[in-house]
């Protein structure tokens, strides 16, 4: 095994440039997985199962908590949210890093995981409010109440960029990929993502020992 | 202030190639400081104070220590070595990052000193115990005593190859290189080492407060 993959966690306020961000990274390298979530909402039109959510039923979410099967959920007002652990693991045990578009509290506890080891977690701000502001009017005919309670749950979102590994501002789209490539790029030569260090080292002994 | 600088810390066995590597990160980046070490042993044939070592007495070493002005040391038979930590923390609050050629005792010390947030530590581990032996002999022409104690100090180094940040085998000088300087570009961006990021956090909640 060459190396374990990363929990990248990307968080951010919506209209931070989030979505185009993994778009771009998963571009460069196509091996990125992206962490699909489990909810027991009802399908949106459009919404495919397996690739938007995973559709399920409030017993079969509950019991994927209760079994640990869920690195983290969140009961936004009547539905489940998570992120099921099954897919994430196979992907990393294989050397694929997998991307997690999730909020603040679904970071927290997949950083406090059993695989915390394995967690590189990144938040992106917005250059100013008004810029935030601007591309949440831009990219939907939303009505103004809409509008305002994205901005107040975009607040709720960067009142807590602390305790993030890295924190960057996104004021120039390219080289924000640039640096999240970078980061990347480092974090999978970390010592807890090369398991087969271990084997060098045990050869090494047996080199040393058998001069 | 734009950033704060690194603690690097860049262990292995001599022979694995970690002077070479020094010196390459050094060209590659001018404003990386060396820490330049105090001891007390006598300076040696060409060498300067201040530029290969601080040459101090043991009074002046030991109210050093007492003073909590070293950010590690340790004895060596009947000298005392150590990190000065006032030129580190003046060249990290300047934005500059300081490099450490110490071993993994120094290493364990600095990672948990009070600058513990701002280390980056990398091991360097040799290809293979007969290329570290080969690298030994051919740079000196040392008895084969001398060799074999070294041998057995660059083992006792590559046995506390855990515990690094990042550890990599140097097969290939520039690959190691590369590698490197990938490392640090990454660890600079970490939200410790942004010390703006505050100022940004706020203006954000005063433009936000102020819509």
């Amino acid at each position: 095994m060459a190396r374990r993959g990363l929990l990248i966690i990307l968080s951010s306020p919506s209209g931070a440039g989030k979505s185009t961000l993994a778009g771009r990274l998963r571009k460069w390298d196509d091996s990125l997985r992206f962490s699909v979530s489990a909810t027991t909402r009802a399908p949106r039109d459009g919404e495919v199962d397996g690739k938007h959510y995973f559709f399920v039923s409030t017993e079969e979410f509950q019991s994927q908590v209760t079994d640990g099967e869920m690195l983290e959920h969140a009961r936004v007002f009547e539905n489940y949210y998570g992120s099921p652990k099954g897919p994430v693991q196979a992907a990393i045990d294989e050397g694929r890093d997998v991307l997690f578009d999730i909020d603040w509290q679904g970071a927290q506890q997949i950083s406090n995981s059993a695989l915390r080891d394995h967690v590189l977690s990144i938040f992106i701000l917005p250059p100013s409010i008004p810029e935030l502001h601007r591309r949440l009017v831009s990219r939907a005919q939303d009505d103004p109440e809409t509008i305002e309670r994205r901005m107040q749950k975009s607040w709720d979102e960067i009142s807590h960029w602390d305790g993030y590994d890295y924190v960057m501002v996104n004021d120039d789209l390219d080289l924000t990929e640039e640096r999240l490539k970078t980061i990347i790029s480092a974090e999978r030569l970390r010592a807890s993502q090369q398991p087969d260090l271990m084997n060098h080292v045990r050869d090494l002994q047996t080199q040393f020992e058998d001069r």
